[in-house]
């Protein structure tokens, strides 16, 4: 029953707009990468929008080729029988604004230039991307979603949908978010920033695609990894277990954590852009639910629907107080809110590595939510 | 009666030894910076040993001259009538090797080719430290110390002395310590190191002291930093407050708690070598108590005398548990031990900012200990 939604190719759409963004500049001509599984239905209303991460993109799930290794980024959770069901739904996932992965992005030509972006292209929120996100709901004409559904930058999405266009999602699953990021989250991405700026490569954002900054992503990665795992995670994974290739006593000898540091924010250097990743590091920075309102409170009294929330206990990166306090806010306003503290040990990337403690709940949400409508 | 212990003066000793190190090299000869503070008695008795942090050194109370801005680093607990007592005890402070400070470290010269170490230098442990300053000790005519007392680097340090020569101190007394340093703390060290290596001026180690690796010792100390603070004194300091000079959709605007993060870690590059740096990383890094025992239990049963133990709420870097296991198997050994957890915001820092909520407890137990004797 639990198949894979098989072969899928990534759309593209562009819209010839100028999307007026919430720093007041504009941006257009815009893009949009996206993927869709399973089959719209007549009135066009199962519908459910999965919303990415960070550094993710539109393909969640299934492969591109026969020979692809590793299939989409959310591939346990979409498909045939699956938590997000392709018999039931139609999945759509697009990359946000900002990305590298096929949508408007710093790496893209500057329509008035004819030249990439770069350090030119305006400086984004969240709200932006949600913005963006609207122009191919409407392209693709649908005007009701099931649920919006997500996890890190991915639950900021699903909020900001939920604030923004409240007629919209008939629900929203944001999975370890936070109502506005903590000076420790700016903190640690201001290191992974700074590891950039460092690198001569990098020339103010004016590298070439084929040299990039390397040394400084590679560590503005590690950085982010840090910031994912838990010393919980660490402590299962590496201990403090040495390096077998590295003598103890050497100036560069290893431990096996810095090893992995390194070898996965170095093989992150070709699969992500450098600029991209600094304007999304920003977006995340910048995100507050409460922007432009007159706080949490007015920001969320816009949320129309019901929404179902996770947080993880060793996640310190957005810890579980900062979901709490979104939740407490709408079960003030009495919203229809319902909050799992998820426990493992796998930080804020738990909700990658563990899906299996959370989809039941997810499941029975959305179950509940078809059944009632 | 709480006053300055006044004008104080750095004093030197080299000696002629090679000490066998933990890494099978040697070291020699070793010079050792130290300050004292207060009067040796008749049967030097009343001797206590301060151990200082990573980036810390000799210079632990009192001013050198009358133009010094700022005291010396534990000056708030050593002076006449204070914490550590100047009219009843005398303190002693002895720059760590490996360190800038006056003590033998990779700026110093070589005796085998007349250059300095640079990354000649031989891979430290903190036991080495500990080794060195016995050294001093017996130079002093000193056998006998009514504690060791320290925080971090300067717990570990505290620790080994207990376990590697527990007929010399009495008691020790080991603030924001760990028993072996934790995959997190040294993924942490590991970014700041990685920032320092991809600095072009870092040269292996052989940069000039006059054009150190500025970029990379900026980003190092500032990893340092976050890892020192906590999500809530960040909260209390920063909050989400956006530096008034930078425009909020400014590429290289920055929040307050990236602008301190900056500042503070530049400012730190005219203080601190950077290969020292390095080094001391590296012997955090490599701090396990049970190191060349059978175990941690095996490691503490040679720990003879009464150990005074506090660690702090929201130190993530040395977190509570780390203390606990420490405690936890003296006490099944039924060592005499005492431990308090001390509730503060400020993180690993804590004790260097909230000393007033453990002081009184240290001067308790000192008080039982001396009158005991």
């Amino acid at each position: 029953m639990n198949q894979s939604i098989g072969l899928v190719k990534t759309e593209s759409v562009t819209f010839d707009v100028e999307l007026k963004l919430e720093s007041g500049r504009v941006l257009g001509p815009i893009t949009l990468a996206y993927e869709t599984y399973g089959t719209l239905n007549r009135d066009r209303s199962n519908a459910i929008l999965v919303t990415h991460a960070w550094t993710g993109d539109a393909h969640a799930a299934g492969r591109h080729s026969e020979e692809d290794r590793k299939p989409g980024w959310w591939d346990d959770m979409i498909g045939p029988g699956k938590v997000l069901d392709t018999n039931r739904y139609f999945i759509l996932c697009s990359n946000v604004i900002g990305s590298c992965k096929g949508s408007t992005g710093p790496t893209s030509l500057n329509p008035r230039t004819d030249r990439p972006y770069n350090l030119s292209f305006p400086v984004l929120m969240v709200r932006d991307m949600v913005r963006a996100q609207k122009l191919l709901l409407d392209h693709l004409n649908i005007s009701s979603l099931v649920t919006v559904i997500g996890g890190s930058m991915g639950a900021m999405q699903a909020l900001e949908w939920g604030i923004l266009y409240p007629e919209v999602p008939r629900s929203i699953i944001p999975i370890a978010g936070t109502g506005r990021t903590s000076p420790m989250a700016i903190a640690l991405n201001s290191l992974a920033r700074q590891a950039i700026f460092n690198d001569p490569m990098w020339k103010k954002g004016n590298y070439k695609p084929e040299h990039p900054p390397a040394d400084g992503m590679t560590l503005a990665r590690a950085v982010g990894h840090v910031s994912f795992l838990s010393d919980a995670s660490m402590h299962l994974k590496f201990g403090r277990r040495f390096s077998a290739r590295d003598g103890l006593f050497d100036f560069f000898g290893r431990f096996e954590v810095e090893r992995y540091l390194e070898y996965n924010g170095s093989s992150f250097v070709d699969r992500f852009d450098t600029n991209s990743f600094l304007y999304l590091a920003k977006a995340l920075d910048l995100y507050d639910v409460a922007w432009n309102f007159d706080g949490l409170e007015e920001a969320l009294t816009n949320l129309q629907c019901p929404s179902l929330w996770f947080a993880f206990t060793s996640d310190w990166l957005y810890p579980p107080s900062q979901t709490e306090e979104v939740v407490d806010v709408l079960t003030r306003l009495g919203k229809p809110v319902a909050y799992h503290l998820i426990d493992s040990d796998y930080g804020h990337d738990s909700f990658l590595v563990e899906p299996e403690k959370f989809t039941p709940l997810v499941v029975e949400f959305l179950d509940r939510l078809t059944s009632g409508a």
